[in-house]
């Protein structure tokens, strides 16, 4: 019964990296938090505590740093695709990298009144974050590389147009079904890239917008059929993804009993309660969806 | 040598009160965090645990809600007005009442392409958090009644026009001055009004456009220069605010170290450090501002 | 070329639901948040919407807190595993069940300095959340389970004992080797048992102690080696377990430059960093270990 | 009516300084964060950009750690009061200084099984973490120092032995009076001492037993209660100190609702509940502290 060691993986995690592109006076910044993992032949680190074949996290954390300047961050899924490369392709004793990277949205403010922007002044706009991941494996010949995009943290609520009922019911049950509340969520999105010839920008633009036209415009009959048409609107819109995964807390807004007052509340005030909450997971995929292979294997947790 | 009570206040921290108005297709929601604090003769409570002149935190919690229905929230400033004034009036004990309130802002989406906004979908915007705070002390006869404004979390940075140098240097002064960085914060603000006789929202929206276009547009020389010159726009700008108090964390973006790797870095690439940061703390006022009394009294921490 | 709903799961997430016992005088406190998570048959919810198939999380939520009196809450993983079994065995659309629970330890207080403990006080002694998660499948007949125990924020250091040198070396590295560093790390641990016959609390404070014990006692080459010792000691001294799978953040301290200032620095006054942190991730297994199914698919991200 | 600079303050917050003993064997470890604060002649900088007078906050943070070696941590309170002493005295246009120190607890490990404790390796215990300010004001022929002790994040629990009932009632008042329920809070308080001849880490360590005694042994009948009697204890049983000053949220825990089920549930599962809280806050002073002076004037908001 001999004991083993299994699957590993290492890097540098939460790089906060902030790009200024300043050829003009006019500005632009990117703001990034990255995390790069390496998977290879790490054994001997491991079972005898040589590191002969380990590239140190500090290592990649200057490496993440130069590239934000050498081949800049234009979208964070081109910056991950050129590091996780380099990773693969430059460093012997790695077999497959992974690049995780988080974006934090600025908006230039109006500093004038005129709504130009100011040149060099932004506030950070926090509607949601932006996330890729980028995961390359094998050498240059056998090259597999795997993009997913996505976001988190896009808290989205409706006020009407959400229903619940006709829900299975066993002794424990004592919700009431109801035809009109309040759906609110902080949705988390990753999208599967079917290649790498994507305007990443624009397409990130375009799925956060078809994902947030279903939740408003859709007469919800539960969370779970509101995500399932998110995703539909996504890959019937944009043929480079093939799979959309989604996690959807339930943000429960209760409410609020003031009929004991004499008071009439028609769904007018609510109590937004913390914990616990709904928590509604799926994916929708095309049928001819290429396999997935390590595109789903998370590093740090943050993408 | 005897031991006595001191200073006591109690009250509900934090109710999360979500309040829509729907009289229209066209929805509109308010989204508060809404602490109560009553102040008076409660020392039996503390002293012996009788409980006669102690109105439960549950029960104000109860009136919280109720308020956002029966008063509203057209502003948090008047609904904080008239929840702190009932509890003064209204319950015997009370001889003072601080009402503070936070508001996360929300915008509505854009779900059809048209710029309108959706009538009843909204996204959390995120850029700051509004703050308020409401203190009214004494019987009716003998009123006196203070309120400040706020707004913290405001994350804002420009990416040149600050300088630091010329400054003071001791034996552990290893600074290097700099005619051009990044300079960024996550300004807290809070400005006092002379009276009750104001466009809340309105006044907000003015404040805080004052305060930003002067961190876009003055050549800084410090960030305590930089926060003097935002103080005393507001009070140029609005009669009736008469105290700006700022707190403004100094987060570093450090100029990554690219050229020993031989590369070229002309601020183009930083690390946005978390900690240590700089805090620089100022107050402006009016020569003849009437006296702050219980104004700054705090009570929950969060306003 | 068709679009299909992929895999999903719902649950009710993060019920903090607290047990007293309280049988004698001497009560006991169990204190958890539980997160329950159900799989099967729920394709309409998503496609339609029709709910006929759904289990409300509300109804889940009833449940947790009601087990967690008929049941009792011994262990988290006999609590979890009557809860997962219940929802399979009588919620007739469920195939799967996951319940991920956490739990937070408690001390009794010392208040009349006999070291006996109180009988009804406890302060959260909050060292490190133990974790569980149980997944059942399938009808009783061809029922299978799978229970993971675990921990997280162990966050543990050493002043000595560790070195870090040997590394490969590319363009952009520039750290020094070193043969005495502080080593510290917020650990996070799940460990497999191969079946359900286990005395869950003793084999939890076990395993704890001799990854505790390997990490202090080991002379450490790197964090690798350091884990992969870790989950040998514990697969050698518990035959109930299988498999170990760890992340550990490497919470760099990095010793302070004083010498500028002349003042010796023995390893003797660092800063703690934040951001960014290595992330080193291993697992280590048996040879002969079961496969592990379901074990490891995740809900809520808690687990 | 002019526009004038009132009150003002900056320094350097958060700096993680971790410092290891190591003159034997047996390391000893003090993990604090500490925010350090100048006040006196920095007008210039605010007015007009001249930093002349402005020690910068980078030279702050070289000397909180220079001190860290040189004065050492015996205490937090023994190091604020050099470093504040340090400022005052050395840096020619401070007036003031004011050091905030938070203190994170380690406990050995048993890595052997023997009790003694590892010689270098500890878990962070994190039952609370410690607190201390230091406020020096003044030449030294005229120096005035105010130091207070303290404590937060203190969570605490009693499963009986709480009631609360006799209160007042209006037309909004629903709570149900009880005679048995669960209290907890996460205290926060502070003592300011009357001098500087201080055995700090004992008095520390004796004034939470003291808190926390009263705490356990009570019979409650109101939070508000319990906390003027832990702060009486403290000033009864130590003479140095001559205030205290408390902030305790009532975190409450809500006997759930099973009897909906026919489950009887005797105050054995509480639901946890995250807001919104009670949160009263009291202080408890002698009859003849001397004045408090600038001792309460904050300015991390950590302290």
């Amino acid at each position: 019964m001999g004991i083993r060691l299994g699957d590993h993986q290492y890097g540098k995690a939460e790089n906060r990296i902030v790009r200024i592109q300043r050829d003009t006076a006019r500005h632009e910044i990117t703001d990034v938090n990255v995390s790069t993992c390496l998977r290879g032949a790490f054994e001997d680190a491991h079972l005898t505590g040589d590191q002969h074949a380990v590239l140190p996290t500090d290592t990649q954390k200057q490496t993440a740093y130069a590239y934000a300047k050498t081949v800049g961050l234009a979208s964070i899924e081109s910056y991950a695709l050129a590091l996780a490369t380099h990773f693969v392709d430059d460093v012997e004793p790695v077999s497959g990298a992974r690049v995780e990277v988080e974006q934090y949205g600025w908006t230039r403010v109006d500093a004038d009144g005129t709504g130009a922007g100011h040149d060099h002044t932004w506030v950070r706009s926090g509607q949601e974050i932006r996330t890729a991941a980028v995961t390359v494996e094998g050498p240059a010949d056998a090259r597999r590389t795997w993009v997913t995009g996505g976001l988190k943290d896009l808290v989205i609520l409706k006020s009407t147009g959400s229903e619940f009922h006709g829900f299975l019911q066993d002794e424990f049950t004592v919700l009431e079904p109801t035809n009109d509340r309040v759906m609110a969520t902080a949705l988390e999105a990753q999208w599967r890239f079917a290649g790498t010839d994507v305007d990443w920008n624009a397409t990130y633009a375009g799925i956060k917008a078809a994902m947030v036209a279903v939740f408003a415009e859709l007469q919800s009959l539960a969370l779970q059929q509101t995500l399932y048409e998110m995703g539909r609107a996504v890959l019937e819109q944009f043929e480079d993804v093939v799979e959309v995964r989604m996690s959807a807390p339930n943000k429960h807004h209760f409410l609020y009993d003031l009929g004991r007052f004499g008071i009439d509340n028609d769904n007018e005030v609510f109590h937004a309660d913390d914990r616990p909450y709904g928590l509604i997971q799926a994916s929708v995929i095309r049928d001819d969806a290429p396999d997935a292979g390590s595109a789903w294997q998370q590093y740090s947790g943050l993408v």
